[in-house]
């Protein structure tokens, strides 16, 4: 019940135990083909170049900026957590400019502020988070698409912590570039990054397309400027996906089973209606949590629907409580980064874990941790008022 | 029964359909640190920095190169098959200045070779595949690490394809960086890429350690050179394996416990015994492969143990053979790259697939698809020689 990762899915479990076929077997490219297909649905979106990066979702990451980012390229990262400072970091190593904008942790931008931040530093790119588990905020990306392609620079973000619990729509708010993970909302392990790109986006990374030598036939592409990584070529990567089947990776047949289970969870389900199970959830937990009487963090009219930081309450050791919640109930919850460690707990209720069950299972053990840690608590309060939230529905 | 990927053992499957833990859960943890345990038995070393990356054979090769080279730094690739253009072409985007000797495909290099080599240029790093699955053959390291020492160049090879199957000695040979997956003779899935990197190699990478701005503190490092990938930058993924657990990327759980079953069973085998195995059954296979009346390709006196070349008999379509074996036997080998392609077929005998079962199924049904093809086969032959190889021992 921590930011994640969290339980997988037993059904996709069931998934990445099957055994494995091979790399150019018939079977296995239409699963890559279906979980493309699939993978549209949960970005919402209907660009081609949709697929998996065989990593973990800080891969997916990195094989987007650095297959955008040329060196020397301007990129504007605005800065709400800890995550904000990892894509100032990886845009830095591939060699950016980078220009950055803060705001405190426990808030998020207003569109004009980005503008004006655009305005002034002219970026090729803004490369921004969605969800900073960090913090629990969810910065609104609605308006910056238009914003982005009123400037003339391309909108990356990193919806890792938000994709599948949260209103993300690709394709309605002009996004070029989304990643993500399948350790949160998706149900699924870390090791598997979704990734899609807009026809604008995949002309910029084909332009620099450069075919490796020991596969490279004539006339195939050499560019001035290639992408700084062979691994996290996305030129070649959808190549690799695509009808060429290009040779490039072997592609990671059990996470690729996993990350097909995952999407077809939440497509089966229905987007939408796998928001609101996580908002229906991670309200229930909010009003537990303040049952106990404990303070939220952050601006709550921004919080991601599936994870919520508090307080750690006075006189209590915070990786004392969480220890002892791990030993004796078996349930995980996290503290934070930076500054907000050791006074930030995060509770997520995500994915396989965004249940009634898990809920009240994890206000009751917190009830006690707290009680036996000194914390004044009412008794009852955090269970009674969750269920209370969810009578009223 | 191609070049790999190949099926999975059972036992890998089972361990990866387990429940997740938490990333910084102590049984998570633990597993990690067993893991590392593990793969020194494997890799034949004592090397404290042995771990897996989470991606793909590629990923670990990108690992170590982006982590050791500097922008400028001279690298020497003998190539004697497709990886080693591999490896070259990651150096090149590294920014090394790579120096290329070539064997003719079907050879491999004699340590005099290699030696003149490295007079000639000076690398600060040799790179070189151990075993390269486009030609099917290993090249001898023994010596090579004395050589490269006596010279002052460090030694970094991909043992990808051969590691498990073949005798691959780090400390006794003196290699001070190898990766390798888990989809050859490991009897995994591709997606986990062991490495293993000597004192020497860690003080190299170490020296270009630069903890990311969001999780550094006051007195970390920070690198005039840091390396140019972060996902990639083994100074901070040593430092999460460590006693530190530096927050980098989020483990590849399921991965992790599939990289950690595939040790368990080389380890429980032994590696003598492991490699034993893949020499009878892939000598078996060899054996039938000349009882058909093929020839094989390559020099057979330094020959992987579990993969073998074998030159398409003149009047068939290769690519239609290996289609019929796929779908009318269920069994896939590959063809090759390059210059091999639709010249060569690759039929593979390892991990799991390096069993008596798997070499007479193979051999009776490739006699099948060859002679329905026009091709003369004696029947019987194959198997008939594969059972007479065994049964002289």
């Amino acid at each position: 019940m921590g930011p994640g990762p969290i339980n997988a899915d037993p059904r996709v479990l069931r998934a990445m135990s099957a055994q494995l076929v091979g790399q150019y077997d018939p079977a296995m490219t239409a699963y890559m083909n279906e979980t493309m297909e699939l993978y549209r649905g949960v970005f919402r979106t209907a660009n081609a170049a949709t697929l998996v990066v065989d990593g973990t979702s800080r891969a997916g990451i990195e094989a987007a900026l650095v297959s955008l980012i040329e060196p020397g390229d301007r990129v504007l990262v605005p800065v709400f957590g800890r995550f904000g400072h990892l894509l100032r970091e990886i845009a830095e190593r591939c060699g950016a400019e980078v220009h950055v904008v803060e705001r405190e942790w426990g808030t998020v931008f207003t569109p004009a502020e980005i503008e004006r931040a655009i305005v002034e530093t002219r970026p090729k790119l803004v490369a921004i988070v969605h969800g900073d588990t960090s913090t629990t905020l969810a910065q609104p990306l609605d308006e910056l698409g238009a914003l982005c392609d009123k400037h003339g620079a391309l909108l990356y973000t990193d919806a890792t912590a938000s994709l599948g619990g949260n209103l993300f729509e690709v394709d309605a708010w002009g996004i070029d570039v989304a990643t993500a993970g399948l350790q949160k909302c998706l149900a699924g392990p870390s090791g598997s990054a979704p990734i899609t790109l807009s026809e604008r986006a995949v002309g910029v990374v084909n332009a620099r397309k450069s075919i490796e030598a020991g596969i490279r036939s004539v006339g195939d592409a050499v560019s001035a400027s290639p992408i700084r990584s062979n691994y996290f070529d996305l030129a070649m990567i959808l190549d690799y996906w695509g009808p060429k089947r290009l040779n490039h990776h072997t592609e990671a047949t059990t996470m690729l089973y996993g990350a097909r289970e995952c999407a077809r969870l939440l497509v089966e389900e229905g987007m939408p209606e796998a928001v609101e199970r996580h908002r229906l959830h991670g309200s229930a937990m909010v009003a537990g949590l303040v049952g106990l009487g404990l303070e939220l963090f952050g601006d709550q009219g921004v919080r991601m629907n599936n994870v919520v930081g508090v307080e750690i309450p006075a006189g209590i050791d915070g990786d004392a409580a969480r220890a002892a919640l791990l030993a004796d109930y078996g349930i995980e919850i996290g503290t934070s980064f930076g500054p907000l460690h050791g006074r930030v707990w995060r509770i997520g209720t995500m994915g396989y874990n965004a249940r009634r069950d898990t809920v009240l299972t994890t206000l009751a053990a917190l009830e006690q941790v707290l009680r036996r840690g000194g914390v004044p608590v009412t008794a009852g309060g955090g269970v009674g008022a969750a269920i209370d939230f969810y009578g009223e529905r």
